[in-house]
């Protein structure tokens, strides 16, 4: 059937409701038109390529619950892609709305057209990194041809948005070089950008080239995801000049890209401290024209390699709470290894307490329902009714069954001494 | 020696610099004359019961870095003091500032005496649970004075800090009553109280008798912890009625507290939803006239069993950095089980991220220069110095060995990807 529109946002400007806005109004407690409104206005988005059949959509944005995503993908060191398909389950099985594929070694477009066929999550990439697998070229070498064709293989696969690093112009750089920065840049599509600019003494051929980067991803509904190339990778360089001056940039390809009906994002930090993020979510809202942010963390310290799910969770849940949209999972193997199955498992419960304490906090229609099931389950000590309203029943049944009280009702925290119980028939 | 004072805080007030006051100096980066100043005026406490000859003092309060707590002690159902014994020793080499002993069975007085003698940590404990099981009685045979007879013999044992849920009266069960709350009451010591009043038609006995209560305290130096009976227990029950009720009899009580030189804090909730947290913490301050503020949590959510370290960070750094002076420690096995040593470990991590998170953001000086330390690290891949660096270096070590490189400087997430590699000679 052909479509009377190309993208999720030219079909809400012409105020058609597409499959995809059906299944983000079955999710979520908002009317039509305040979707069509805000998927209109940028203040949403949909990403879903016009290829990705199997795809149950999310929406991310204005008045939603925040989503999170799982990365997930092989490096040279751990190549193995049937394991990162497990991890691929894992996230359906666990609740995500989202994968990354960040794969950088052996056979990406075979892995990647397997997540796209097999996994109804909005799915995600760099093509920045790919270009270098794909080309197997050094990174001086690459034309701005060999960056614009992975764009549209990518495009071409059913991916559903691509980061991009549009932003990270010569006029960021030369504001790094300024800043006294620690830890410089994290971020690996920054890098090997920063690498290729500073190399041929070229602009960022994705700035320079933007109009056909929108051609592409307008024509197969790509969602941009404007990267963040110079995120602050330590506390110390936090909400810096550098990081302000891309932000800036990146509002102004938002409303460029708008203008052509293609779907954006923001990527955010990285390194916040606590008393930073509200002022961060804000700015980026400002500076963005309202366009959806997606954060990585931010972690509120630098100093917990091994808990970096914790030190994400907090500032996840604070970002959530002054209106980040997105959140990126981050694994207890952070700044460590690749992560393990048991690590993505701990990062993905951790991102979903972030957002989900943050959709309470953001005043969510609902959000505290479960809240409340649980508390009255509590209340009555109803043990079953607390286990089906957990978050993970398997590990909360598990903890309960491995040291079982002699009463049944209570638990051997507190035994007789069990508050609600001794007040069971007193009030 | 002859002492020429009764409580730290009345040492302040006559411009006396105590031992402890020395070990807190070098502790924190503030000066004698603001120790003083806080002390005298109740913003910063120093438990350290007078007979605590092994004690490693800490302050806790007003521009102090924030301090966490351990919970342990045996139930019915779990009753190993030697297990627990090897709690109290995780809190000390993971570093926990305080261990409270919430013991409610055996011989509870021969494992305080141990606490005490073998452990450098502020001691705290809960007179009310163990007047029960050192009388035996049923709650509504107790008497008065076997209430105070417990206060007194754990004075005399030693204890630091004791929690006693002072200002429930039966003007704040009469609110509770009201209410509406789906959990009622969550605190053990706040039910027995109530069951206690309610069972024999009586005022709360601490309440009535709260000059005994400071007798007992100003003696041996107990500081006491105003214990919140009526604290919510769900999200739905957070900052209602009852809750602010106690909470402003509590300063009341405070004030009184102060004019007879006894060192007081507040407990706190809970169960609070992120976004009412800074609220909380500002009333707390206000009400209870600037003293510092013990908080169990807040989580942020109740549907996370299993993970409740996690939702507890949130709210744990969320109020440190608006003012929360202590953090109670909470684990993965709050709400299902006693912990084992592996839950206490985890715990103590959240909190200590939680803690320290929260210093960085209520502007505690020096608190970012170890995250500095990590990142500079970081930037230079020194991975020695990271691992020195981290809260749990054993941890750190061992995610990284676990998954090595083939080249050792980066690690297996990103390999030749590594944007700080990548940038070394760029920039």
């Amino acid at each position: 059937m052909e479509k009377n529109y190309t993208t999720q946002m030219d079909a809400a400007r012409k105020n058609i409701i597409t499959p995809q806005m059906e299944e983000v109004l079955k999710q979520e407690n908002i009317s039509k038109e305040f979707l069509l409104e805000n998927v209109a206005a940028g203040r949403i988005v949909i990403p879903a390529n016009r290829s990705h059949s199997g795809l149950k959509a999310s929406g991310i944005g204005n008045g939603l619950t925040t989503k999170i995503n799982v990365n997930l993908g092989v490096s040279k060191d751990v190549c193995s892609f049937s394991g990162e398909m497990v991890k691929a389950d894992l996230a359906v099985k666990h609740g995500a709305h989202a994968v990354m594929d960040l794969s950088v070694s052996g056979n990406t477009e075979q892995f990647r057209k397997r997540l796209i066929a097999e996994l109804p999550l909005v799915l995600g990439t760099v093509p920045i990194y790919d270009t270098l697998t794909r080309t197997k070229k050094e990174v001086r070498d690459i034309t701005v041809d060999d960056w614009f064709e992975t764009v549209e293989t990518h495009a071409a696969n059913g991916v559903d948005f691509i980061t991009i690093h549009a932003g990270l112009t010569r006029k960021a750089i030369s504001s790094l070089k300024k800043a006294g920065r620690l830890c410089g840049i994290v971020s690996r599509g920054g890098a090997i950008l920063v690498e290729w600019m500073e190399k041929n003494g070229l602009e960022n051929p994705f700035y320079t080239h933007f109009d056909r980067l929108l051609e592409i991803c307008r024509a197969r509904d790509v969602c941009i995801s404007l990267g963040d190339g110079l995120r602050p990778g330590a506390i110390h360089d936090s909400t810096d000049g550098p990081q302000i001056q891309e932000l800036i940039t990146l509002g102004e390809l938002t409303r460029y890209a708008w203008e052509q009906d293609v779907q954006v994002m923001i990527e955010g930090p990285g390194h916040v401290p606590l008393h930073e993020i509200a002022m961060n979510m804000q700015l980026q809202k400002k500076l963005c024209h309202g366009a959806p942010f997606y954060v990585l963390g931010p972690l509120v310290t630098d100093i917990a390699p091994g808990y970096d799910h914790i030190t994400a969770a907090i500032g996840g849940a604070m970002a959530a709470m002054n209106g980040a949209d997105f959140l990126c999972y981050v694994t207890p193997a952070e700044h460590l290894r690749l992560p393990t199955l048991a690590d993505v498992k701990e990062g993905i419960m951790a991102a979903r307490i972030a957002a989900h304490t943050g959709d309470i906090a953001k005043g969510i229609k609902t959000s505290g329902h479960r809240d409340n099931i649980m508390s009255r389950a509590r209340g009555t000590l109803d043990w079953g009714g607390q286990f089906n309203t957990a978050i993970d029943p398997e590990k909360a049944r598990e903890y309960r069954t491995s040291s079982l009280p002699s009463h049944e009702d209570v638990c051997t925290m507190c035994g007789d001494f069990c508050a609600v119980k001794r007040m069971e028939n007193l009030l």
